[in-house]
């Protein structure tokens, strides 16, 4: 999982968008956008564990495994969490919750480039 | 689960926004926001009953317990289900269907203050 | 699964919008809109095989039954998945990733009439 709260938040700066609301759009169906707490590493280690459980890798029920063990798992995490997320914007900031951060959660093993389209709305 | 669809109409109301979309955004990462089946309160104890099999409290697979057996269960079941919601606005009230409503899931076993942030856009 | 994507693609066209925030909500509590994978149809059928295994048709843990064995099921994988998302629109398309497309995922047995709101943010 990676943090993406600063990047953000680093971007809507440049836009001076002082009020409104950022779009996050990640357009990869084997990775997740969360809003998940931000202080605990556990946190996200029990999440991939309770993931885990729920949609393993290499399960015998998916045919769709061109890709490996951990194709098809990649994409029904992505279903059951999060491909785009919407964070209201206060003072050219996300204003998120104390504890709440922006993540990115990749549900592959290898490692993979991913990109995401913000749109910005207000003023 | 707490209804909050006459609540956020109530303060549409005062917006004069007749047509537009309503951003609902949940500031925390132990309760969720839902759009749920309005009619039959047996509906909101099956979610529960079923969320409490895929993930239940005092889970041994879970190390983050610092706050009691339901801490990381409530953070699971905050990333399966939304923190944020958008819904259409039309005529000054939220463009549910019929069957719909807006719901806070409370995931925690005691009683919490929850913030909720509405974000309106359009005119 | 239904792939609404050409559908609302053609309708992006009629509205002039090159570029903004398209909002798709779909009316009802027993079916799902969902990013998919969009090559393979596989992936559709190993959705629904995973997803029948975590919450099965005619589980007795419910007592929502009114509607039939597929009833309580139906809300219980709306709320798992997402009844609206947002997509950025470039160019007056939906700006999706290579892979992805946008699906109504059809979770009642019997064949349904589905209603969905577009909300076209942008300019």
């Amino acid at each position: 999982m990676y943090d993406l709260t600063g990047q953000i938040d680093r971007y809507l700066e440049t836009t001076g968008t002082s009020d409104g609301l950022c779009h996050i759009f990640l357009r990869h169906t084997s990775a997740s956008l969360i809003v998940c707490e931000n202080a605990d590493p556990a946190v996200m280690a029990d999440l991939e564990a309770l993931m885990s459980r729920l949609v393993p890798d290499g399960d015998p029920i998916f045919s769709h495994t061109a890709e490996g063990p951990d194709d098809m798992p990649a994409h029904v995490r992505s279903v059951l969490t999060h491909t785009e997320l919407s964070v209201p914007i206060c003072e050219s900031r996300l204003d998120l919750g104390t504890w709440q951060g922006i993540y990115l959660w990749e549900h592959r093993a290898a490692a993979h480039r991913r990109k995401i389209t913000l749109t910005i709305l207000g003023g």
